[in-house]
């Protein structure tokens, strides 16, 4: 199996470290990573700048390709211009922070792994409940790559990737594993306005997550319950049973 | 009404101020955009650093807030920190692009308006279909003002913004209006493999829209008979369907 790893924590992360440790045991890994942190860039795509791709090396072996863009523009580049054949996988991750909820609107890890989507390759993004970069990531590559290797036979649907969540808890502690649905937790926005040391103001985001585990059946409801979460995504954006009823509504627009 | 304007061509740019002009006309407009160009940036949010909010000006007139920051960081900020009230709609362009099929993965004229829908408030992106930066974008700034005021009571569902493209025709040329679907359009990747003046390669996207304008009733095909058209985008993340099936499935999966 030849799989493409990435994520937005960075490649000397520990999280993709752990995670392509256990994927080599699956197949040829190819790392394709931003060469620094880009949490939450989204789908951001780098079209203004110029892309350097540099190797990387890990304790003194090469690991793979660092990329000064974003976790979209990494999977794209490995797959115009670094791989030689398409991946059987991308894998994405491991996240240091849970991709839950309203989260994947914002997660680079999420939107690399529905970049592979697009490119038609099964996609997975995975995320642990820790936001610590020393966490050890090991028990849940171990879990990431047992999923992953399961990823081609699954028989996604073109416009969905899986999401996974596994909790901060040790290996033998993991309760088991939901398929869930998004959860319907916030983003209490705040920002915090302060003044740097010539006066001027600035804001920082200091947002909090509101969550709603309460809700049987969702991803943050299976992490609270101390099992892994998975979620199928679905991108397809369009409402179409909204825009029956908006044929009507505009209709009465004069000039439209 | 109160109307909240950004973009992600930036503050400065013809889109924004003709769509401004015309959106004064129905109510009070605060604007709240990039300080500077910010295509393709998907729904970044930046976090890791601090946001500046400067007052710009426009013909020596206070036009609205400048923002180091991204579209989606600008309605977080409005609504957290900028404004008193809650605006009653959302309006995110007028983009100089079009924002039709995968674009809206990427657009962050699109992000901007789904940031508005998850606060709750009607939403809405346009773009026109010319990336002229000095495209006269008066004619499709009188068509984006007729929806944004009907904006309010068409009933949007909370997961749903509106995505309008405009053609690049004058005023009267224009067709009418399609309510559509996202096209099946698609990028096909390619990168271009230069070297700097140092003799050091470098990579800058070159990927082409490969065009699918055939099928009736989608963004693309309404633009190619010089229609406006009108998607309504629903951001629902889960595959229920498919989470059925995969429930089966991973039961096979022995530690999962």
């Amino acid at each position: 199996m030849n799989i493409l790893v990435t994520n937005d924590d960075g490649i000397n992360s520990k999280g993709i470290f752990d995670l392509v440790t256990e994927l080599k045991k699956l197949g040829h890994v190819t790392v394709v990573a931003p060469d620094g942190q880009r949490s939450a860039c989204g789908h951001a795509l780098t079209i203004e700048n110029a892309l350097r791709v540099k190797k990387f090396y890990k304790n003194d072996e090469f690991f793979g390709y660092a990329v000064n863009g974003m976790p979209s523009d990494c999977v794209k580049l490995a797959l115009s211009e670094i791989l030689d054949t398409k991946p059987d996988i991308v894998v994405s991750g491991i996240n240091h922070g849970q991709n839950t909820s309203q989260n994947i609107f914002y997660s680079g890890t999420a939107a690399a792994a529905s970049e592979g989507m697009l490119a038609g390759i099964p996609s997975m993004a995975v995320s642990v409940v820790s936001f610590d970069t020393q966490y050890d990531c090991r028990p849940a590559a171990i879990y990431a790559a047992e999923l992953a290797a399961k990823l081609p036979g699954l028989g996604l649907p073109k416009d969905t990737f899986l999401n996974m969540n596994i909790p901060s808890l040790p290996y033998n502690e993991i309760k088991g594993t939901e398929i869930t649905q998004l959860s319907n937790a916030t983003w209490k926005d705040a920002y915090e306005k302060r003044r740097d040391p010539f006066g001027r103001e600035y804001y920082w985001f200091s947002g909090e997550y509101i969550s709603a585990d309460e809700e049987s059946g969702s991803d943050d409801w299976a992490l609270n319950q101390g099992k892994i979460s998975v979620s199928p995504i679905r991108i397809n954006f369009t409402n179409s049973e909204f825009a029956d009823k908006l044929k009507s509504t505009l209709l009465e627009l004069s000039t439209l």
